[in-house]
């Protein structure tokens, strides 16, 4: 399999808020948000993997601000790095009001699906090879990412995890 | 305000997965899961508060096993902990195919909720007092959990957090 | 078949009433509630039957007051009794405004399933055993109500109906 | 007011269904049919009293056969009589299936609607002038119907529905 | 094929105008029309090839005056001209405000759709014979369309619109 | 009014096929494509003209080639000129199956949109400036589109439209 770059799963997506999606303030409810984002992130890692993928992780995701009844919610989505059967998708979530021209930050957040084939069978994907530094970055990050998943889902000891260690305990090491 | 008991936030939510919240496989999509989750958590977090509640974060989640097109996905939301103006509810999730009796855990999740007033400010809300030993060990572990969503929001130095140091490298300490 | 009783089959569903579930005055409209009460109705129903099943007739149901935006809606549905492949499910729903802390009964209603295999035949379904007091009262009932199903389906002449008369007329007997 | 006739709120409605609306054996869901129901009928009930209106009751509806995944619902609605802030609305039902070119009847309810005017108290409704035979007879059994409403919702002595007695024990009076 | 009469295909579809239908003005999104459109037009077209059909083209359609949350959108939908495989469905919709007893008409379109066999091939359909005059002004005005249509799609050459030219052109010819 | 380059209405939109969006052979009903695109080109009319916008007419539109179940609809929006109150947008929507690697053009469409004030009223726009050759072409073949609209909505009488006729006639000019 040909390795790619993360352009290839650059994906954009923009919805806007209808009644249905927001509270009694008129705001956007967080978990249509979250389904936004994993519709978003699926389509970014199907065109890295040219396959069917399913969701199997959600990382940390904070909210910092409101998101208002007619804003336009903008999802950008790319594969950070792709490990044996899976891939790591970062997206960075923007919400713009745009009668008043204004356009703020909502939130980051990273999602981890697993390729499958079509019989349900968990299948290899390509590489990911970054190129920028932020990208490179972002590569870089996507291990210490994934062994706080695997601690946080009880499958490794936080002893092992010597990259996420150097994250958090920088000074100790 | 008279504390409350996690009981008075105790919520059931069961959803039919339809054809619209799966994929090409027939299986749910994880960010419909993550929305249905975030209002079940909703109205657990608005019981205890009786307020209106947003969704501030939600922490790492993983979707272990697939849940199929026709399954009953039953969902058990209960508020573990107050902060001062928001609460963690945490939430188990069970998917039922009920012709063939089987009932099996997806997923475990915690959401936070800020409550706020008619005019969108934030209000404080009433303490929680855990009775039981699983009740109390919830709102012990809300604390750690609530140090790792700071850290990694950037809102708080990893030295910082006693609590969660003692999760992670306990045999350090 | 192994016989089973009414909890088996207990079923609690919390809805959010959301915009599109509301007419003009800001009301849950009556037909969406009946949309969500056939969905609870039939998850209790599948319960019992461990079957798919399929909305047979919905009794006379009235609404006696309006449901707000924002509301919560709890149905609480259990099978009532089995017949040969069919089973009545009955309902209790509730309307919360969960900020104000107010709680109201909005109606009861009886739904009847007729269970099916995967060739869409009918199927004969386990048999049900009233436990307590109020479950043997309801048990009883749906002999009752199922004569008023077929009388006003023009399947029973109301001269046979005997155990509706005795609910009816029953000083006349 | 001005009576009307019946011919003022003639109303039909076509609803194709669509993959959400049917369960896993691919035949629509009753609750589903029952919401587009209360739209058709509301419709109707609008159109008679030019008022906003809200479902009142639903009466004992069957469901005699299954519609299918692609077919063509079509639901015929007209107000039978006006009572003083309520009218009653008789819907007949049918399934088509168009390619086969089949139409067969699915089922027949009537719902009853209460006007409201727009800060939500009940109006006075024209009266209703029925003018053929069919429009007649559906008229006078609006007040049995009405009165077996009234029974099951336990706001009348079955002794007093002397209307209701000829239609189930004709043969006694 | 026996050839059918306009009647024959004759449609009506009303809509609610419900929340999620409209823009922050609480006007109806054309795109939704267009959507309800397609659907009452289908419909029609599948009653008169008795086949499954699908959107082939839509003519320009203008939106005069916008529909408010609430309204019923009423669609009269019928062929107008059966083509080899195809027919042009003419559409009048009209929004209604039912309380303030007004109705007007928003707009017309045309919308042409294939039929299609089970394996998705294209099959003769039967010929549509107009009967009234009104029918037979749009069945002969449906062959300039289709030459528009032909031309605006770069599959005819504007020389060979002989039909169109007499529509546009008049005192030219 | 400052005027705006094409680039600062750019929009793209990426939508799912989901099983509701599909016909009965599982392609995307043309109805559900009309209104993801109105919406796409809503939100890119509004970052033109900072206002809100509605839509005023849609342009005939043809559909090529089935989009399937599964598929990533992609809509591509541009603002091609600004007229006194309104705007034309043009999009290019492209359907991939990614799995299979594959993209293919679907239709290209043009809808305008007139913008409002907060109360409802017509506004004026900014000026669109051109820069490219494709966006020149763009904009110089925007007039001739609306004269087609105005003859098209009997507000221009065809002998007018010096532009059009220059499209259609262009040898005989």
């Amino acid at each position: 399999m040909t390795p790619k770059s993360p352009q290839e799963s650059y994906t954009i997506m923009n919805e806007l808020v209808l009644p249905n999606d927001t509270n009694t303030l008129n705001n956007l409810m967080g978990g249509r948000l979250l389904h936004w984002m994993d519709i978003a992130a699926a389509i970014s890692a199907q065109k890295h993997c040219n396959r069917i993928v399913v969701t199997a992780s959600v990382d940390n995701v904070s909210f910092k601000r409101s998101i208002k009844l007619g804003d336009v919610v903008s999802i950008e989505a790319v594969v950070t790095r792709a490990f044996n059967t899976s891939v790591e998708v970062r997206m960075d979530v923007w919400a713009q009001n745009i009668p008043s021209n204004t356009k703020e930050k909502s939130n980051e957040a990273y999602y981890t699906f697993v390729a499958l084939d079509n019989d349900g069978n968990t299948v290899k994907v390509p590489e990911l090879i970054p190129e920028t530094e932020d990208q490179k970055s972002l590569y870089d990050g996507a291990l210490r990412r994934r062994q706080l998943r695997l601690i946080l889902g009880g499958k490794m000891n936080p002893d092992d995890a010597t990259e996420l260690k150097a994250l958090f305990f920088a000074e100790r090491q």
